[in-house]
């Protein structure tokens, strides 16, 4: 089959020929592409900078954003079958550890990670596991939803947390409305009835951010901070939404939630610098968040299949992957770049 | 009466005559004092940490952890009767706004801070109000409990917090067995299963630690992360409770922190920096955590007389309040300083 | 003034003239009704199912449903002045016991109930609290708010309590799509995005229901317990919010709940009969509700004036206070009769 | 190998050979049997009572609280090996339905029960999966814990739901102070400060508890109610966990509860009869419970290898199971009986 491999660091991987995968355990699933998101982290894997982290032996299959139809099941697989329209949670989980056991797989301490620890989803099969896959209405296109199962969950499970602190009245900042922060705003509109106030640079994307639920946007040109204060009397929002965290956004984030308030770092790259006393002052927390839990991702798509959270995409044949991944780099994606085998 | 009062900073206050407070709106209440507990905050109020963000007038009498029996009340006052002895919250609150509404008096819009923002309670009386006045058993020595209506407040409200996260077989690290941390671990012990492992850089306070309820206590040598690692198979602690916030203590705490884990900042002094790809890949939380509600201080009562909290106190007259702020700066209180007028 | 009086039980009430209510205590607020919703409660109270429980001493004012304008303020008073458009929490609270500390203003030790245990709001001016006092935008008409003050907070409590179960994916059963039931509708709609499935005998009701936010109606016409079955798998629903709790629907809300579900108990006058073998072979809970918080009333005024809950009123003068109960006791009122003075 | 086999309804169990079973499935572990708990649900079963409900083919091995070694192990199992000291959940879960990947194992929609369902315990070896397995310290004896994997279980989720309801200043009433109530009274001294009275109708039963940790007893001797409304100022408590509910206790348990508050359902066999006026107006709630997550029983195991949980035990040999269930149904044993193969 046709998979996009990743040969050396700081070289565009190359589309070329590979074995399928084979059912190798009870629990194994393969599963049929339909589509897999092109995302900034495929990029990074370029870059070498999750080399160490993940320690993957290259050549390897790169694509952690997948979608498709199930080809082949395991021996013990009972929750999906041959034929299933099916997204994948990015991380297989072991089902046994203390963590899983209590729903919370971005935990496991036996996961892997297709597309970063082990051979992922920019081919025409990828070998996953039945704790991996959600089931989808049939007539689901994956290439529609791809997108969903990394940088949707991902947006989804930082909003889930904090919806009981969004009661009506309260505002919540969305820094970034770009791929993670335009699910995140449909999240908030669909299940909170907060005041929505979206930051970003790009007055595009506060536009689009308009149409999917934003009650206020603000341009981040230097003045967003005290722009937000301003929209809050100067309380601040009680939950920021950082979908950035990084270039200076992080101290924005935490600079704009209120006393009480919890601002959520989501996105990376940047520092915080917080004197303690700035923390404990005003009581306000900061919350990490990574990815979601399989039940997040199956209550997102229940959000989707509805039509309350939809994605711009732009798909490409497998063959193309390097344009793709060429044009996230040059900033010309509107959306997400989804590749179709 | 006699009050211990702040002239100039940098000075140390003096005891002088003044004139008793008097009643002036209907929820006030005069209490007269029979302990003010000295705090650490005393010396940086007299260093002059306080004076920009309290913007207070000179001369004030300070005092901000106090106990009593109630002398005289307001028209409207129905919670309290004149010879009740009572405990006091640090902040009378408004009792109106939507953060009071909710209960959190920590972050109402409209307190004062006696002692620090108003006259405080080193001194024969009091005025405060029915808000912040905590009932207890007639016969119970304001003397004995006044430490806990600030540092007990404080380390109870962050306990208190942390106790969903605290179920059996998780471990807590207390950094700090000091005045906040001793009664940390009181309330940990009290209200929880979870292992308990102390750091201090004292021996004698690692020594009173493992009395109150440690189950392991770690000396502060510099290697004290690598230790807590150890101790927890390389996996950090569910929930950190750092009291001491400076000093590179801060660090400590969060890098002794568990994925998934939550990191609470009680003390305060230090910089927090961490870059925001270390929050987000293991998803752990910072905490901020201040004072506590009026109902914090009303529970922790009830365990200070059921006796599962009990404070370490040395008394001085209040004639003697400025031997008692030189014993606390040169480190020669054990517990806590009391001022009994 | 005229106010709407009743003398005796089991007699219609008559609009007769009093004197004017006069300040009393420092925290007492007095408001110009602008609106008094006409309650099925107002029928109870006439038919004398009160008199025991309320003790009030007749011949009182009626009317426990009122927004206004504030018309004069005790000397305590901050959170609202004379002018300012206001509706009203039912139940003047202490705000120094427990609950009340703890925003659970429907369990305060000491509060009173205007219009069923002291002198209520059909009338031209009613005395109440500034702590039972929601300032509106000052353009808000009273006579268009007013039913939120009983009715609406008591739905949007019940709701608010059942959001953290109701993620997407889960179903919400709505018995009774009436005064209280048509506001619960709005709020589900407006904070969650469960499936809303609303049960009424009414066919106009479940019309209104479907405009209002319902995904799927069904008459309760003696097979709607297994109508909700089949709508859900023969699982049943995660939620059953009961508005109506008598002549049967009490045993049909806990039949239709799921497994691990719970049944909200709003509406009463029935009575449950359930082996305790069921409540525990599926782990089911019921969950009683009363009224709400004052915090409820603000964040329901919120979604309010957000047009996210609206009502349907039909008012009346207050001089027409006898037809508009006749008219409510007739089945005539389409939504909530408004007195309006 | 030996077990206990029930051959027809109505009719004692017989102690006869058997094959012993095999792996089928990847998950699936055999253990040997240390020890096996015989309850007073295994009366009911041989009565028939479960006849229906679990729908089992006669005859087969009864026996659901079980503990033992790991005797061998399917292919995919990696959370124990052959030899681990393991005590076992009592419901093999699929682990791949949504109650499951939220960590509720009494809610998953594909479970078996053996004992009830299946072949169970009361044998030499019992087929069962990894994910029932819970590994104990190896020096552990099956026989001392094995009755927390049912009873134990059962206590513990209902307290640990509870907790965050039982701050300081509450009061907890355990009515039945038998197999899962002694327990239960251990759980809430561990893990809680609250007040506990316990209720029973055998004095041996309330001597037990108060050494067991309960502040107050009260014999059930038909003054209850009145009893436990005395002992907290006519408020009732908190919470009440029933682990009898049946002969009246249901309705005592409701009547003890306070408003605001919550009557746990644990036993069964009685018939809740409650006007919705009552459950409305006080703002009580009935909450259900059924056995408890697996991660419940991790936690009850490091409770009880700290010592924080006993039980007291009076072991057969699995040849005189007959006996031990004679000796149950006639009250001859004192804490639980304990077959050991």
């Amino acid at each position: 089959m046709k998979a996009v491999r990743l040969h050396e660091y700081h070289q565009l991987p190359v589309v070329e020929d590979v074995p399928e995968p084979t059912i190798q355990g009870p629990l194994d699933v393969i599963v049929k592409i339909g589509g897999a998101g092109v995302c900034r982290t495929d990029l990074h894997i370029v870059e070498g900078q999750w080399a160490e982290a993940m320690g993957v032996a290259l050549p390897y299959t790169i694509g952690h954003e997948n979608a498709g139809w199930v080809h082949e099941v395991g021996a013990a697989v009972t929750n999906v079958a041959v034929g299933d329209t099916v997204i994948l949670h990015p991380t297989p989980t072991c089902g046994l550890c203390l963590p899983c056991r209590a729903g919370n797989d971005m935990h496991c301490v036996d996961s892997s990670f297709p597309g970063l620890s082990t051979d992922g989803g920019m081919a025409e099969y990828l070998l996953t596991s039945a704790r991996a896959c959600v089931k989808l209405a049939p007539e689901t296109r994956p290439e529609d939803v791809a997108a969903l199962a990394d940088a949707g969950i991902t947006a989804y499970h930082a909003v889930r947390k904090a919806i009981p602190l969004l009661y009506p009245g309260t505002t919540c900042v969305v820094i970034g409305a770009g791929g993670l922060g335009h699910i995140g705003i449909q999240c908030l509109a669909a299940l909170t009835a907060t005041r929505i106030i979206v930051v970003d640079r790009n007055p595009d994307a506060l536009k689009l951010a308009e149409q999917l639920g934003a009650n206020q946007t603000v341009e981040a040109d230097g003045s967003q901070v005290e722009t937000v204060m301003g929209l809050t009397d100067g309380v601040g929002a009680t939950v920021v939404l950082d979908f950035v965290a990084e270039q200076g956004a992080e101290q924005d984030g935490f600079a704009m939630t209120a006393p009480g308030g919890s601002y959520y770092v989501i996105g990376y790259g940047g520092t915080l610098t917080i004197p303690t006393l700035d923390i404990i002052s005003t009581e306000r927390n900061i919350i990490g968040n990574i990815v979601g839990t399989y039940n997040d991702l199956a209550e997102l798509m229940v959000l989707a299949q509805a039509g309350k959270v939809t994605l711009h995409t732009k798909t490409y044949p497998l063959d193309a992957a390097v344009d793709a991944i060429n044009d996230l780099d040059a900033g010309k994606v509107r959306g997400r770049a989804i590749l179709v085998p």
